[in-house]
């Protein structure tokens, strides 16, 4: 072989990070303020928390879970569990009890770290989680208590460790992280990302056409350490030894605004419900914060208005950089940016933001095509719209040790989305995924809210389709035709999804009809269903 | 596996050019104005001669020279012969005679592409190159003659081609391309790139904290593409559908210059002695050319003076990036911004450039080392200094088809440069390579040129050293010290290097001497030869 055979690591990316800026910070707000940790700390203390759970028997491969918010110590996870050759298993908080103990039990969590104000969440399924030996509590006040026995206090924990623990060679191939999403039917389904698909993922997202990710920036990781690998975000920041920020439990627009003012932040990424608030913050207060530093915002996770694209440049001057992937998609997959090729310098602003206003340009290394229902490729005029397939070496080939319900074919994954191509490639994703809803950044399977409440004795069928919402983005109406014996209420319904959901999870409204419409191949159409709904004036119960 | 397992393959990345952009431009400089070719149409002119180029028995993995100065057929030449999964054998037109006939057949070139006003240097070695059954002749005037019989007319030969050409799947640890470079002894070297190494480079390359390049530059490729694969900068353009400008054979700085101002460029590319020329000019005509458009500029090949970098900024209001790395490095490996960390936004431009002066700091994916003489690691205290050390995997772990001269060791590419590495990671490279002299971005190995003259009658002993030159950053001078018999002249030396040496290559002078200082060992000790040249306040004859 010509050329070394470098095996593509994440920890040969990540090392960079501390070599290069060993003073920069790691910020982490906090109950009374903001903690702050050198580069240098967190590798350090990388290294400890590796050779910690070594020690206690993790090895290659094994999954260690987090339950946890966007923080230093959930920063130290993401360095160290991967670069020791074991897998991060990110639990979404979000998560009903009944998913949350499925993924950890399918995905065999060993270790779970746990922030100490989510121990309530966790605490009841404890007995039920037979694969976890161990429970590290994170505690900003280092006062906990748990009703979980043998747990442990993260700082005890990492004390244990060597502060020169080796990063060990492995295969490229070999996994370091696994994350579920909501499949359009049934469980969860993981997706296991490796070595050589998140160093290839990280190195795209420091490309200046993707968001211009420099080790100059400032970040400020707003989405959930739990999604889809905070889109990579810790990763190519540290890659970069650029500044990063990160909100812990904090969510609140002035919260999150102070933070941003306070760190001069100039990168920030989250879904559109952060930076519909964060808008409305600023329009309630418009002098309070000192925003002059920001020059980026990256929007993913759902589309955002472009009203709100609009807002950000013409209010603050700051381009909100439109992103879309899936958790299948490791996840970053297409930008949009206000001048993104050349020929754009010469738009008008408003030309620009027709742009915009797409989902974007496809990134360096991925395919893209649309196809009709028989798989045939799809013209890319600008109006022929069909489903968006996918692949290249940061795509989901199969789901951890689960059934692969017709998502990968030929190569590509199928990503349940309806678009459009036009003729410069530009990608225009006209629908959402057919069964699922996005309610705040979190996917809502209709499909199992539906199957749930086909369950109920005196429902005869019943559709949930998502409604748009100026906060949420969508959430989620069910339409039940009940049998003819059914004296069956909205009540009862609503009780019978919350012995199985999360309360976020839950539709907003129950409406009792006398027939929904079905597809030619006699399934529910969705789309009719959720368009009647629309025609008829309809408005979701916190909207009238 | 989890993860999809696309083979890293340059058509991948190349690609997405002419799809994303395919009205952007490639401009070459003709002799009559400027020759436009769109992305599409060079897309499909690459197919075509893949297409050819296979009909006429090239297969996977075959060598395919070209000798030809930068433009569009050049540029097709970089996208076609990779992609059909052949070998691009860039072939150095300032080679001299024997080191040219040398390259092409230890890399056993089966077909030669070859510019018409290039032919004169390439038709006396015809009868001396078996392995060469085509030659290819691109001529602006379409009016060519050659005394090689069976040469073929480059439109011509891809009109026989199909524009509908699919680029193979191959491993991704295929070769693609060949360079060959000059060692410190003996024959030039080739370092034969990689699908996968190459792959990476232009991923790297595409980072902001690398260059910025984005889809909406305008690239002037002004390093020849005979030149460690241009610096990959085609290949980096390509994928992001920049686009590009390139100079063919027209380098003088005023004719650059018209060209800049005309197609506006953002980021031009090229070795000091271009920009020492191109300043020169602007500084004779200040009012000349609009330069506004330009952004940046990427000087490597050989450290820029601080002077120069300072000027591109103070007058132009340019970064100048000095870049650092070597054939054996694919080539880029090392780049210094004017603000490369978050810290140095506070900087004052003084300390700016206090920064900007050291080589540089090493690319995500790369590690470097320093080591003393028993190959120990150094501090990065910013003054103990020793070889430089480079691996990962864009670096060659061998040379192709030849001897290994102690350049590769535990895994390292021992790069032969003396190197301080400061606490901020800063490389700084403080000698050059101890026994090359570098001329206007080319190489002379001082050893061979010592060997030869030492073989004629009435030489005792000769050191070859570099002395610096304002213009081609170093020249050599030769200094012998004569046999007791000898009754040699300065002129015969000279005369009989001639025989071997292309003219730019030939030392300045030669000067006889006593003796000549030796280290321990009883080597020349060049270091302390160049010193007392420099001490006795020599001169190169041009410059007294």
């Amino acid at each position: 072989m010509t050329m070394q055979q470098t095996p593509l690591l994440l920890w040969r990316l990540l090392d960079r990070g501390a070599w290069i800026t060993p003073n920069e910070e790691i910020v982490s707000a906090t109950n009374s303020g903001s903690h702050r940790l050198t580069y240098a700390e967190a590798a350090t203390r990388a290294r400890q928390l590796a050779s910690a759970l070594k020690e206690h028997g993790i090895g290659i491969g094994d999954r260690v879970g987090s339950f946890m918010w966007n923080h230093h110590r959930h920063f130290e996870m993401y360095q160290a569990v991967p670069s020791m050759g074991a897998v991060l298993h990110t639990l979404n908080i979000r998560l009903g009890p009944k998913d949350l103990e499925y993924i950890i039990n399918h995905g065999n969590a060993r270790v779970i770290v746990v922030d100490d104000d989510l121990l309530p969440l966790l605490e009841p399924l404890a007995p039920r989680l037979p694969s976890v030996e161990l429970y590290i509590v994170s505690s900003e006040s280092g006062e906990w208590d748990t009703t979980i026995t043998g747990a442990i206090g993260y700082e005890d924990f990492i004390r244990r460790g060597a502060d020169d623990f080796s990063w060990p060679e492995l295969d490229e191939n070999a996994p370091l992280g696994l994350c579920y999403t909501s499949g359009t039917t049934g469980n969860p389904k993981g997706a296991m990302y490796t070595h050589r698909s998140t160093y290839l993922h990280t190195m795209a997202e420091a490309m200046t056409d993707t968001m211009g990710m420099s080790g100059t920036d400032t970040v400020f990781g707003i989405v959930p350490m739990f999604h889809a690998m905070c889109w990579g975000l810790p990763y190519t920041a540290t890659m970069l030894g650029a500044k990063q920020v990160y909100p812990s439990r904090f969510m609140q627009p002035e919260r999150l605004l102070d933070l941003m003012a306070a760190e001069a932040v100039t990168l920030a990424c989250g879904v559109p419900t952060i930076w519909q608030g964060v808008r409305n913050a600023v329009e309630a207060e418009p002098d309070r914060w000192d925003l002059s530093n920001l020059e980026r915002v990256l929007c993913g996770g759902s589309a955002p208005p472009a009203s709100l694209l609009r807002w950000y440049w013409d209010v603050l001057g700051v381009e909100m950089i439109q992103a879309w992937g899936m958790t299948e998609t490791n996840p970053l997959a297409v930008v949009s940016r206000r001048i993104a090729k050349r020929a754009h310098r010469q738009l008008s602003i408003d030309e620009q933001f027709a742009n915009v206003r797409k989902t974007g340009l496809l990134e360096p290394g991925l395919e893209i095509e649309i196809v009709d229902d028989d798989f045939k490729p799809l013209p890319h005029d600008g109006t022929s719209f069909g489903e968006l397939l996918i692949k290249g070496p940061w795509i989901a080939s199969e789901y951890h040790a689960d059934s692969q319900p017709d998502k990968f074919r030929d190569g590509w994954l199928l990503t349940g989305d309806v678009a459009r191509i036009d003729p410069e490639q530009y990608l225009i994703i006209t629908d959402r995924s057919k069964d699922l809803i996005k309610s705040g950044g979190e996917w809502i399977s209709s499909v199992d809210i539906e199957n749930h409440i086909c369950a109920l004795s005196g429902v005869l069928q019943a559709a949930v389709v998502a409604q748009p919402h100026p906060k949420w983005d969508e959430r989620p109406v069910a339409l039940v035709v009940k049998s003819a014996a059914g004296g069956l209420t909205e009540d009862d319904v609503m009780r019978h999804c919350a012995e199985s959901f999360a309360k976020w999870q839950l539709p907003d409204e129950v409406l009792f009809v006398d027939q929904l419409a079905l597809t030619s191949t006699g399934k529910l159409d969705k789309k009719v269903i959720r368009g009647d709904l629309s025609d008829q004036g309809y408005l979701l119960p916190d909207l009238r």
